[in-house]
């Protein structure tokens, strides 16, 4: 991986992803599971769990890179626009930066919805195991 | 919440929530899921996926707070040490900072291991709407 290399993927936050989302963690907040409770809020909908596109993310370093000896060192995600279900998502990432000595790749990403708003963005940098 | 208020729980790295997240996110990295693979690159078993956590901080927010009517603005976290199946991680949070005019509390937090050794560490903010 080089410096400025970037990676494109598509994500659905399905009914089966946010679904099984909520099985898993059992975060049933109001803002995720009660209709009139988000729209009281001011959102459309329900709000689907930011941490949804961490499992997003995952599935980005562990399958979509060049390389499958890796292991994420850190992550961080700024929330900007929230996701609703059956969103497509897209899901746009850089090399950042490739710390050679150390056998460390940072990325740099964004999320953005069909008219190229950004729905988050953040950094994760990982290793080569 | 005031600033030092500090919050505790336990969460298992289940069996059905690591099923779980490779189910719904397919994140099938070796080092998640093959064994000899997880040996030779140093760990004693496979390691569990990262953003497993990241549900765990979800349920945290979601349901954990003396608030429902909360949304994760931003969130950064470090890995430490790897977590295995069935391993039992404690999750400790202190409020950092409440910013009262803005409707925003900033957490920090880590796991940790029953040796108090610490899993991961990292920062949440939130946004009281």
């Amino acid at each position: 991986m080089t410096k400025g290399e970037k990676f494109n993927k598509k994500f659905n936050v399905s009914k089966t992803v946010y679904d099984g989302f909520v099985e898993i963690f059992n975060d049933k907040n109001p803002l995720h599971v009660d209709e009139l409770f988000a729209q009281s809020k001011g959102f459309k909908s329900v709000v689907m769990h930011g941490n949804i596109l961490g499992g997003f993310l995952s599935y980005f370093i562990g399958e979509c890179l060049p390389l499958k000896n890796v292991i994420i060192h850190s992550q961080e995600i700024k929330y900007l626009k929230p996701i609703y279900l059956n969103q497509l998502v897209s899901f746009i990432a850089e090399v950042a930066d490739v710390y050679e000595s150390v056998n460390v790749v940072e990325f740099k990403f964004y999320f953005e919805d069909d008219f190229s708003k950004k729905l988050a963005k953040g950094k994760i940098q990982i290793g080569i195991i």
